[in-house]
């Protein structure tokens, strides 16, 4: 006889890339994005959720001749023969939005957003191509005072959700500096800022690589070019050493006070006009925050500083967690950036032509996340249910009024749902929810109107270390009147929070 | 000369059927969903977050053979060739999870899910292409158990949120009951489940249409057809007038009480196995929840209640708002549906072969935010943050201490960062930001170590309806030393609290 074929079953699998987040993980970062909401609250932002799809025109950054996006977002055709995309970050919504409802929105726009952002990215190890991001912008305020509002915001919120300070930094620069550096350095020309473009892009590049190159290695790149070990050879800027000497002093400038470090810098820059605004804006920003108490155990001013670079045209910061981990291979090394950001005056300036001044800080969610847990500060098991067991199935509606007193006591709990045949079953899905207590009533203890109840916690205990001496002392199992059971589980409860670790 | 072409400008636009949340509308919602979450909690669920995106094949719906998935959702091929889709609901993403880590996953598993679902249809007026659900489901419990627990869960969610007794019903039928129904009716044949499908189809779109057409249409339909007041004739199932007056029976089954409803379905049912077990079933629900107090002032059973019934294989169940509001015409209309679902044994299967028995509840997010905001329960604009004026643009440096004073004492405050220069714009901005005080300090108050305290709550009072006395009597704004600045505020705003409407 001929075999029927069956029916093609799809396969149940997390498309590539993505993932799915369970229990703690989902409370965990909802507990600290509720917190940083807090604090961006009181700052007086104002929460905004815009649309996850966007049209691909608006998002930007695509070349209107390719016939399809080729890299970077998820896109896809309408009908009518439009591009949707999922939105890459929250400040091109945030862009479209200020230029949208321009008129309808107080001005300044001090606005929060959290939620998932998409990258069609190649997936590796921790890198997903959906992951969330918390975002707190300042639209439509020219004064470097919003710059300095959100660099103490960012602090509050870090030390809010549980990063004590001492364990984080946040370092302040600014890109008229940097221009400004370029300009004595002899590779920006005020009066046409185009020339030069090429050699300003390997000094960005050489200075991004101070951290794996070291001084001599930035050197060469500054200069005529550098050879690496395996013999390729990368361009250089072509600078002589005295402009040269400008771009690594810039990097070198930071000194022990802010005021320090802008004494120098004006140093760096002197003639330049770019580079002396920026210097004076510095200064301006660690006035106001010593202002308001945040000194240099919080916020510093640290030239070495280059984030990426691409859109900002004024102050950068960046928050950085100084505490040590230990990485993939035992060894131990600094955290690293969990937030940054900075001003970028000209993404409105897209869709209304006229420029928009703007500021905004970005934090990277999952990283924080990962810094508590590295800290005990999150990454607990989610505290599972009491299970009330069925020893009688016939009795269901007694179990259902047992875990219907025990949630109007603000307990959580219910009834074992399973297939109630075998006994060790419950414990064992008990055991997997990571519930505290177990409530047993058969039928003879329901005819003497008593329960038994299992402590799982000290169950657990007794089962790692107990002597019998202990197992004795200590029963782990008892009975109660079933009118007691609510104050006995709440009674049990408290004292498991007590002698948690 | 030549006119240069400008660059061509992105319309800042949000997609066709998409939309943006602002302020209020991000907290409410996110107020509404916090405390049902706790219901849910507090029930032993626990929080899952399935990634946006779904493979098309895991998602299903679609036939193999079409090219692209031409309706229902927004779907991408990637370069590799598979297609991509974004979830349209939250269940679909559950069968998947659940299959993909059966052997992780606790049995059964409850499960709870928040977050915005996408469907690729034609927008509409309220009709947005991306919108918030919010789904509780067990899987892997067979019991109507876990069907009665959804059900008082759902009603405890819908107290919680603030729709309270009376003002909602939670209606539970049972599709077997149904199905008994077809049996007696003669279009079911236990022994060929796929005989006579066309006229179920028939019967089942007849029954949903009995609050339109009324008792005759349906019977018509029921019976040969019905010709409509255009001249166009719908075909009928076909059926004998005892065999319709089965179903217009079951359709009119409810009774005052639970075991009254039951007794008659029993009546309509007799001879089908399938519909004897669904009326035990039914009575079953009924004992748990009446032992748990959950009376027919919640929760009622009621044949009327046909869901689309599409996947579903038992129980069924609807949240109905039982208040009335007035529709666009002024006319009172019942609120309606909020929420619903039911038991559905296929849906794992899909994936792995084996049937799982699975139950769940759906809550239409904006459906349930609309209603609180018709009870006044919510609907409030976001009261703005204090703000701190700005007179002297070279004291920013003292603004900004004010603003941080506040904020250490829980006050919501900001410094004005627009152009300072003209100072109406400062208090129009404050207006704009539903500021409830503003502060301002000059020179002259400077020098003298006070502010002027100006209680915009009280000014927008006085401005619509107070007399010159009154004016007088209550100024809205007054003086008071710097160092007494965070006092006064706080008494203000808790004095606001008080008199607010």
């Amino acid at each position: 006889m001929a075999k029927i074929q069956k029916p093609r079953r799809p396969k149940a699998e997390t498309p590539k890339g993505f993932r799915d987040y369970f229990g703690a993980d989902v409370t965990e970062r909802k507990a600290m994005l509720d917190k940083i909401a807090e604090v961006y609250h009181r700052y007086g932002f104002d929460p905004l959720e815009s649309s996850a799809v966007e049209t691909l025109d608006a998002l930007g950054k695509y070349l209107p001749d390719v016939d399809r996006p080729n890299a970077g977002v998820f896109a896809w055709q309408e009908e009518d023969g439009d591009w949707l995309a999922l939105r890459y970050d929250l400040t091109a919504p945030l862009a479209r939005v200020a230029a949208q409802f321009r008129n309808d929105l107080p001005t300044p726009y001090r606005r929060y957003a959290m939620g998932p952002v998409w990258r069609n990215e190649k997936p590796g190890p921790g890198r997903f191509r959906q992951f969330y991001q918390c975002d707190a912008d300042t639209v439509g305020a020219a004064s470097v005072a919003a710059d300095a509002e959100i660099c103490a915001m960012l602090s509050d919120a870090l030390e809010t959700v549980g990063i004590p300070r001492g364990d984080y930094i946040v370092r302040v620069n600014n890109r008229k500096v940097l221009n400004g550096v370029m300009e004595v350095a002899g590779v920006l020309d005020p009066a046409d800022p185009e020339k030069f473009a090429h050699e300003r892009g390997i000094v960005l590049r050489a200075i991004d690589k101070l951290d794996r190159l070291g001084p001599e290695g930035v050197r060469a790149l500054l200069g005529k070019g550098r050879k690496d070990e395996s013999g390729d050879f990368t361009e250089g800027a072509g600078l002589s050493q005295d402009q040269a000497e400008v771009v690594m002093g810039f990097m070198a400038a930071r000194r022990d006070t802010g005021a320090d470090t802008c004494s120098r810098l004006r140093e760096l820059v002197a003639g330049s006009r770019i580079g002396e605004e920026g210097v004076a804006e510095l200064e301006t920003i660690a006035d106001l925050l010593s202002a308001q108490g945040y000194g240099p155990d919080r916020i510093v001013l640290d030239p070495s500083v280059v984030r990426g670079l691409g859109y900002y045209t004024g102050p950068v910061f960046e928050a950085e967690l100084t505490f040590e981990i230990l990485d993939e291979k035992g060894r131990p090394r600094q955290f690293g950036s969990v937030a940054g950001g900075g001003r970028y005056d000209d993404l409105v300036k897209r869709f209304t032509g006229q420029a928009v001044p703007a500021t905004g800080v970005s934090i990277g969610v999952d990283r924080l996340l990962a810094a508590l847990r590295a800290k005990g500060r999150a990454g607990d098991r989610l505290q599972g249910p009491v299970i009330v067991t069925v020893m009688d199935r016939d009795r269901m509606a007694d179990y259902q009024a047992m875990v219907g007193e025990l949630r109007s006591a603000g307990i959580r709990a219910e009834v074992y749902l399973g297939n109630p045949k075998n006994f060790g079953n419950q414990l064992k899905y008990a055991d997997k929810r990571n519930s505290p207590i177990a409530i047993i009533q058969g039928a003879d203890e329901a005819a003497r109107g008593v329960v038994q109840i299992k402590d799982l916690v000290l169950g657990a205990k007794i089962a790692e270390r107990a002597s019998l001496e202990e197992w004795k002392s200590q029963p782990a199992q008892f009975e109660a009147a079933r009118a007691d059971m609510v104050t006995e589980v709440g009674r049990l409860l408290a004292q498991d929070k007590d002698t948690a670790p």
